[in-house]
């Protein structure tokens, strides 16, 4: 009943994100606390949010640190992943929030990504259908990235249900700026952000288009083809996601709004809204929830869904856990925030 | 040479951005600054910015106090610019921040402002084609609404060349709080807005989609549909509009940005960007200009256009002012900031 | 074991974090929500970020549907406060979370409220010196304003223990917005605060200045004097408090850090964080946590002291909570986040 | 009449805010445009929301390239101004943004810099007694700091006239990020000031202090000491400095605010707000100005004076334009933005 944890890449901030919902869990036990060239410091240097975890000192990422953990975390660079699972092998459930092996398509992995496919693990998003299954008793976790979770929840139940048309998805995603991590960018610059929004990867080059379009194509009948553009905005966390999709011949607001009532009324994490309400980032922060609402525009002949998340919670930590919950057989919701923190 | 301008609607937003630009232009000069509530009041209790102005007294926006001015703006609420027109007559310039006269199409106005249709003025957009001669010596201006300048920009040269479809746009603009001006509701509070977005008018029901619409027919040869989704962010000012379009068959990003160039290089406030440069809002605050990148997804099937702006400068009050200039034959820059305040 | 609370203004924001922290209550169910204006709509319309409570209709503010509670939070406007209290009597433990009962100067209430004074009551700050035993069983709490909670922390432990003067202290505090409570004010508005930091309630005039003086009038030995000036700033939570003293002869900073370090090593909530690191108040989001840091500026012969929590936890509902957990002899830490929300 | 300027430092915030201003002058031309290591890209890479400059390329910092021009204006780290200045001789007006040479105790810059003191060059703050005078006709300009330009212009009044004492002043200025500039800190970064505010510099170690003690001594009739802390807020950019000082016997806000009153009522730039409204840094944005109140706190003991203004602008580029103006005989407002781009 009681399982430790390590958690790899602790002084970032998915790293402190896994360790402040961890810190609430009843089963899981904080171990060792590592990073690369902040090792040897201490993490209140880094987290000075955690009080209670401020005195520990952060070792080096390395196997033999990780190893004898039940649970190993790893907020890594991409890249990384692959030599600590080989030598870590089946004595621990590794739940990676890296990308290494969320892509099924080596070829997509290449385009994207420019290095070797490591392979494929189980993908942790169990809200997608017959993924909670996959995931119970996995040894290994892919946690998607955070805007493939609010993308793909926002439209896989109307996908699914042949409502709308999985080609000519279009996605426009605004999000805070704690998705780029700790990066010392001059345009992660607060001078620079606060005040602004400003659209990157535009044209079909984000690294979490082919992952959107993985999941779409599990539940479409046919083909999947999607415009994707993140935009970031002044805010720390969270992401909107807006998408549009062609509704099929027929289908009005009520229909859509029956299909993700029947897709989401029994997860506990994810909210259909009542109709008429919308979604704001808001709403999410720290919290492990995603938020839902769907419209039918008939005049544009498209459906328009907006799907909130805190991205570092419920788009990487809380997703984390959530399926670490399930792969461990624990309680599904077990030390995850169903409240969040707002104003 | 010297021109005289009142100010109706002086104690809000798009009135304050009016006496500001105004303040700076060589060839007009501040009349009347009248209100409706606040009139009596001193203009330095609403607008503490304005500080060559702190002293001026308010009058109460009445034909006769605004009689006597070559040019009168107007920004007030919907419904009050007919009566005023009527009023005054062919004496002054009349230009209307406000919608009342924007539209030609009466059932689509009946349909989004629930009233009776006023009629149509030149409508303030110098940069549609054909628009800056129908400008000239107007004598009545109906000045865009400022998502409608940003989209229209961002969309309306591949349209006019045929290089994307006017049907199945998906436009989705992030935008500060200040288009929704000084009103008291709860969601434009500081504590609900900071950290979050917030998408609004979903589904089509936004007053400033059948405008949109209503400048890319002008421009496409048939019909055009479009899903337009504002979504409110943490800023006071600046619309970044994410336009989507199909492109036609064989249209590559090199015609589309060429068709733009095209378009744009003319232009004293609309500007290209170079290749892989994409436009942030923070990038035109307080300036009288709007900032374009455009590509193309192949892989979507769909041209991707951004449109940056300041809502309140080029998107209302700079507009307004740079459509006086032509219908008053003064060069169509005067006064107008073309540098931004950044960071 | 197991108690139950209502919460008495439950729409607002106070209410709101008091639901989210007792959300996470071992020991403590929630009852009755009630509001004002609100009361007969549902709590997500008001909550949205409190998804598991999002069902619940508020109920009125009345005595009668607080009665049966063993704990009563009330989050209302100054004035309620008696009036419920009598009604119920000793029948519950009552925690004000607004000011009627936090000052015992009668003159000094009326001087700064401006009506009766009602009376005092067992005061909810438990490190004070003193005061978690005054709180230990206690029938009635008042909890302290945010900015008094903050001010006091910093500055209490060098005058206990007489190493700076209390005489002409002075302390300036930057607020977020969240304190002012959801009101329709144009000063809150996100457009008018964002970008933008405002002081208010200057010279002597907020309604905590006396409650400060009254804190640090029980540990020094003679009179208080303080000149208070909170500022506003671009932030929905938070409170940063810079507060300087005048230091006694001979005393320099590493005397005074070990009064803090003494006053504070027990203390579950309040940390003096490591020597050259100085608190945020964004490593306090969410959190019942105070940081605190100080130094001594030998040329100026003050001792500088900053405090940093969040208004809405620590400031409010959080160390409501702490001092209903001491009332009731439940663990003093019970339900409380440890860890903030950060980045 | 027509002046040319150089500008090193281009490609940072102060140079940029230069470019800004001067692209508005009636008298002054942009030259030359300098950088270190962005020398060679072109200027539309870094300062984005210079639409007119874009194509510029900015050339290397060197003496030779800044040779030839009336104007030389320095927004470089510290220690480079010296060898310019030589390299020009009297040649052009200098006008440094940068610190080398605004202090005249040459121990002070030792102990804050830790470097050999350069000298000290007439110091560019007109609104200082007697300053206006000795700026008339100068050939090089120190602008002050831009804390140090706040807080001089909250207190001097009542410390010249003797309503106040220079001893035991307490400053605490909150501040916009880009007074840091272009920095790669992690505490810059917009992830970590979103949402927070943080105290940095504290205990009379900031740069600024002794600068603030120097202008203020050159008014008060005998010793200054002053404890200054300043406070990183969530904004791009602006100061407001609260300042307190110990009243003299008998003095009155009546006879404070008359001081004030008589030094500012002939200023251009500063202005003494009416009673009851206070400044804030949104009322300066992008302009020249700085608002000031005041108000004595008479159970404290204390006067509390405000000042807010632009870190950029009044605090730093205008400033330095504003300089030049008086140097060059030029009007001294020509150029400056008297209005302030808000909300």
């Amino acid at each position: 009943m009681g399982y430790t944890a390590a958690i790899a890449g602790a002084s970032g901030y998915a790293g402190g994100e896994l360790l402040r919902i961890l810190l609430g869990h009843p089963s899981i036990e904080i171990g060792a606390v590592t990073a690369g060239g902040n090792a040897g410091s201490r993490l209140g240097e880094h987290q000075p949010h955690l009080a209670p975890l401020a005195d520990r000192v952060l070792a080096e990422t390395t196997p033999e640190v990780l190893a004898g953990h039940d649970v190993v975390f790893l907020a890594l660079p991409h890249g990384r992943s692959a030599e600590i699972a080989t030598a870590l092998g089946d004595t621990a459930l590794i739940v990676d929030c890296g990308a290494d092996f969320r892509l099924t398509d080596a070829d997509a992995w290449q385009r994207f990504y420019g290095s070797e496919h490591a392979g494929t693990w189980p993908y942790g998003l169990p809200e997608l259908p017959g993924q909670r299954e996959a995931l119970t008793g996995a040894r290994r976790v892919a946690v998607p990235g955070c805007h493939v979770t609010t993308a793909t929840l926002a439209l896989f139940p109307a996908i699914a249900d042949g409502l709308a048309s999985a080609e000519d998805l279009v996605v426009v995603a605004v999000t805070g700026t704690s998705g780029a991590g700790r990066s010392l960018k001059p345009h992660l610059l607060g001078s620079e952000i606060m005040g602004s929004v400003a659209p990157y990867g535009v044209g079909g080059v984000h690294r979490h288009n082919p992952e959107i379009v993985q999941n779409l194509s599990r539940v479409a009948g046919g083909p999947v083809t999607l415009s994707f553009t993140p935009v970031l905005a002044p805010m720390p966390r969270g992401i909107l996601a807006t998408c549009t999709a062609r509704i099929a011949p027929g289908t009005d607001a009520a229909a859509v709004r029956a299909a993700y009532r029947r897709r989401f009324e029994a997860e506990p994490f994810v909210h259909l809204l009542p109709e008429g309400a919308w979604p704001t980032t808001g709403m999410t922060l720290g919290a492990n929830t995603a938020l839902v609402q769907v419209t039918v525009d008939e005049a544009a002949g498209r459906m328009v869904a907006c799907a909130a998340l805190d991205n570092l919670a419920k788009g990487t930590a809380g997703g984390a856990v959530q399926s670490a919950n399930i792969a461990l057989g624990l309680p599904e919701t077990a030390g995850l925030p169903a409240a969040a923190v707002a104003p």
